[in-house]
């Protein structure tokens, strides 16, 4: 069985993180998020977000999106973000309908917005005919794998907050972005102004498990997320296996080293199908993912041996994503296979 | 560290179970349910409930009594059952907020409800100023520990049959039902005329997960189910580590043994008991709870070593659970603890 | 064609109400009310019921208590009130499907509710794994027209301010109540301490619209009713229209007159009737409807002739409603009709 | 006080109107539409509409399009329409939280959209990441007051059909639209193929009352609009006022004078300003808006005796609707006032 470079979703669990889980099945202990071990994964958030910062575990990317800016708005708000925007796009309408808000899509540039581009689609404040925009929500890493930096991040909170509204960031590749970045998580968001996370994890090792970060001291008073988890099918008995993983993740780093992998492997991978005649790059590769357009005749070959995505059927444009367990051995295979369909 | 008698959700994972988890962790595999364990999951199910059944899995209870209900109603619908269902009282409201559906509660005895009194509620078809009944739930065992034998399933299933309605059950426990009552599954639920069915097992020692099983072949047409999964925030990507689960829980009858073992202690546990001077069972004992009225001064010291959960302060009635990891010997402790309070 | 005694719904539009609206269809205004009648509206209330209110015209009665009730609850939060409560019964699940909260119903004496009661089902406060019980509801007058007295409203106020909770009245028919206590609408609200209230008007001569009025100040802070009743499809373009009738009804006094015909009409329908053998009153008439046994013999020829509801098949019970434009003679008329089926 | 040229619901009622809802306050009737003239509604649609159509009247525009969108859609299915479609800009976002279902908003040309361009939108079908197309919908006229033809609709329902979508009209102007091509509401509609339909008459001189068409017969069965209705907080007591208005709306043909009215005028007023130095017309006029950039300097003064909307400010371009009660005089008023700022 060959890599996957479909999805970082194609990988298993590292291996410390399933050690991590086993290791906590021993006695019996309160359930729902009452043990030891579950009280013990907010210090984990806190040392790297900062102390006042409250950490909510629940059980999917869909989820982290959709209930943590349900947290901070009403029916009645608006949430703008990038028309490729996973909430936007592919999960399936769970915002819409569990969160219960409205997304204004706007454009963007390889998954990038801009403030000037927000302004104009932030209109109808104290307008009773249209929802009230509440939340900018920007990706980091994006959909296509570009990074903002903390100065463009800051822009954007700036302007949020001046407006009265807050900035969520979509973080299920956050540590790519970080690892990219050469900065802590800290820096990404806390420094930066950012309201409130989605926190991934299980993109890049973990088995389950992505997190609501209220990063903004004044949101969410009280039990007031917990309630919104409870009651959104969100909160499993057997949390310490959650938090569990926390300890190796957060507290051991290994969210880091595992990150810097991927993205290594990616930034191998661009560099060496760059050097193939009839290969092109299309978008910048700043974390684990790699756009090319490929010669026609490879994808069919390719796709016999590896799983991935095509991007545009006309352009023979693919997606290739790399994971915490790719290796440069994994690269160089690939490169090989694929250089059999390329002019020398 | 003693064990807890508040709740089966106390215990850890089965061994066997863990193991079935970590062995998966091996090679890239399709995410979101679409590698060969998640489609191999169906014939596990199958095995147990008979050839036409679909089964799906979810993260929590709450999400299997949820969105099962969900997809057999439309929100003008309601479900009668008992008032101290789990769906009325311990969800957070998650059925008529998620779910989307009224729950019209009646009386019951010891958790059971009978044809006559869910007639008595069943009122107001065709009038649209009332929801439309749709939904008879029961919970099998009941939320106090009772069962309900395969030709009471089969009564209430053919009034609602008759009636045009279908029969939904909490199944949360249906392990230590089957177990208690020397049955299959099968004969519990498809032979009895059940529709659908919330199939519980981490109260039983799996680590995560829950299954909607549509058990009349016409509920749910297509992936009508998989959207309104994916959309409620259930659809994890690495579904196959919930999947391994029930290789060795269900095809390796994992089940009847660990509910066995729930059962024969809480048995124990309620002869011992009821052998004290001062201690009454309150209730039948059928499967893996007990509920006793203790002497007052027995309280306190008791809760100093074990968890479990104060039923009525004012009869110093007490709830006791087993679970798949109770052993005689953790009763023979608890009773010689009990004994210290009691008269003699 | 005879008066109907089904229900005060089956009359038409007071004659002053129908003058009013149409006096108003003259120039062009403003639409979705911002014209100055429907600003003038809020006068019309605050002079009923002290001028912190702020009233919200919406256009059915459970419009006015599904938003009312969804203005000061979350999702996580329930409400308490009794079982025969029209939120509970009557409006199609409209409270849990578009107001979102749920509902506890709770045992009641002729429509009405005690602290003691409540105090038994208001429980769970800080456990997350139930709705927060938020808001106390009360009917007034109660769906089986009996009223609580000034005083019973405020014991009922200060029990749920002193646990944190606002108390809500269904007022569809709070001129009733006013006019048989012979007191204001503000004696029967702000000054008991209710926080909001659905203010009917069409069951007693309006052609259309009830009102959703915040009595606490607190509540709903700047647009945001204006928001939930757009979003909730009740703000119709030509407000005036609405607003015009309120012009007559209550800065005219009309809703005093009204209720004032329907009750005296009542007490002479129950005080004849009483005095035919056979015939039996069978709740305390004291507002507008009346409960009656009457002889087997008589229910199908009086339904030839009148409309109304047959309470309980089995004992033949009745229920007759009068309204504002019941005369003495439809009165002496149905008694006399009646008494051709009574042993004299 | 001078006539609006901000929209046709600053207009009142059209004295025929009245004067039908006047003369049906008279005997007791049945509520909740259950009475004749309700009933009969149904009649004065099917002669305009086809004899298979069902009619339900709701209580306004919001409601109709999201009620009726509802009425076809599943929580996983998405609604393309376009950019500016009133259910995607204009309606606080009642479809999505009111309504349940995801908004597709795609680029337009002077309102109207075309095959090409939902083509490209019209993604995903059977991935269940993504919400399933399921309807087109139409604005006849168009928020920019652009008709379709009969051709471009059939092309339109024609290739929806092919996919297994479905179409809707958002009618809030149809009367216009139809006296504009001058053909009937079934050419528009049944004939063409579209499924449902939002039919409006406050804009054309109702004083409430939008209603839901469902042309399909395949659509809803049973009492299930009804249902959905009374739930969605639609469904008054006193229908017949609402039934009154159709009588001379539809069987009196009123629609169609009140439209022609509203249309010519807006001709002349667009032919006239044509005329003027300094003014420019700046899309089609089809029907009874117009918009037009105007000189700087006239804005502020036509403000103070007009109301209309400013729709870009840097241009100078406005927008100026008609009315059924618009007249020529008017037209001519405004002439003279727009002429004494503009260069001859």
């Amino acid at each position: 069985v060959s890599r996957s470079f479909a999805s970082d979703n194609n990988s298993g669990v590292h291996p410390d993180i399933m050690a991590a889980i086993a290791a906590e099945n021993t006695a019996d202990v309160q359930s729902y998020g009452e043990d030891a071990l579950s009280l013990q994964m907010q210090d984990y958030f806190r040392n790297e977000f900062g102390p006042q910062v409250r950490a909510y575990a629940v059980l999917t990317g869909t989820a982290a999106n959709t209930l943590g800016l349900r947290s901070v708005m009403r029916t009645w708000n608006s949430v703008i973000c990038s028309e490729c925007a996973h909430i936007n796009g592919a999960e399936c309408a769970a915002p819409e309908i569990h969160g219960r808000f409205k997304i204004i899509p706007i454009p963007h540039t390889d998954g990038k917005i801009t403030v000037e581009t927000i302004d104009r689609y932030n209109l109808y404040h104290g307008d009773i005919h249209h929802p009230q925009p509440r939340v900018i929500q920007i990706t980091q890493c994006t959909e296509f794998g570009t990074v903002y930096t903390p100065e463009e991040i800051r822009t954007i909170c700036d302007y949020a907050h001046s407006k009265g509204m807050l900035v969520h960031m979509d973080g299920s590749r956050i540590a790519n972005a970080a690892a990219s970045l050469n900065c802590s998580f800290k820096e990404l968001t806390t420094d930066t102004g950012v309201d409130l996370l989605s926190f991934g994890g299980t993109k890049n090792g973990l088995l389950i498990g992505e997190a609501v970060v209220l990063l903004n001291p004044e949101l969410a008073p009280g039990p007031e997320f917990q309630l919104i988890r409870k009651q959104a099918m969100q909160l499993i008995s057997k949390m310490r296996f959650i938090a569990a993983q926390y300890k190796s993740y957060l507290d051991g780093k290994l969210w880091r080293s595992n990150a810097a992998q991927a993205n290594s492997t990616a930034a191998l991978l661009a560099k060496k199908a760059a050097q193939l005649n009839g290969v092109e790059i299309t978008r910048p590769v700043q974390t684990n993912v790699v756009f090319a357009k490929l010669p026609e005749k490879a994808l069919l070959p390719l796709q016999e041996k590896y799983f991935f995505h095509i991007w545009d059927e006309a352009t023979h444009e693919i997606r290739l994503m790399t994971a915490f367990n790719t290796t440069e051995a994994d690269i160089e295979e690939f490169i090989s296979d694929l250089s059999q369909y390329t002019e020398n």
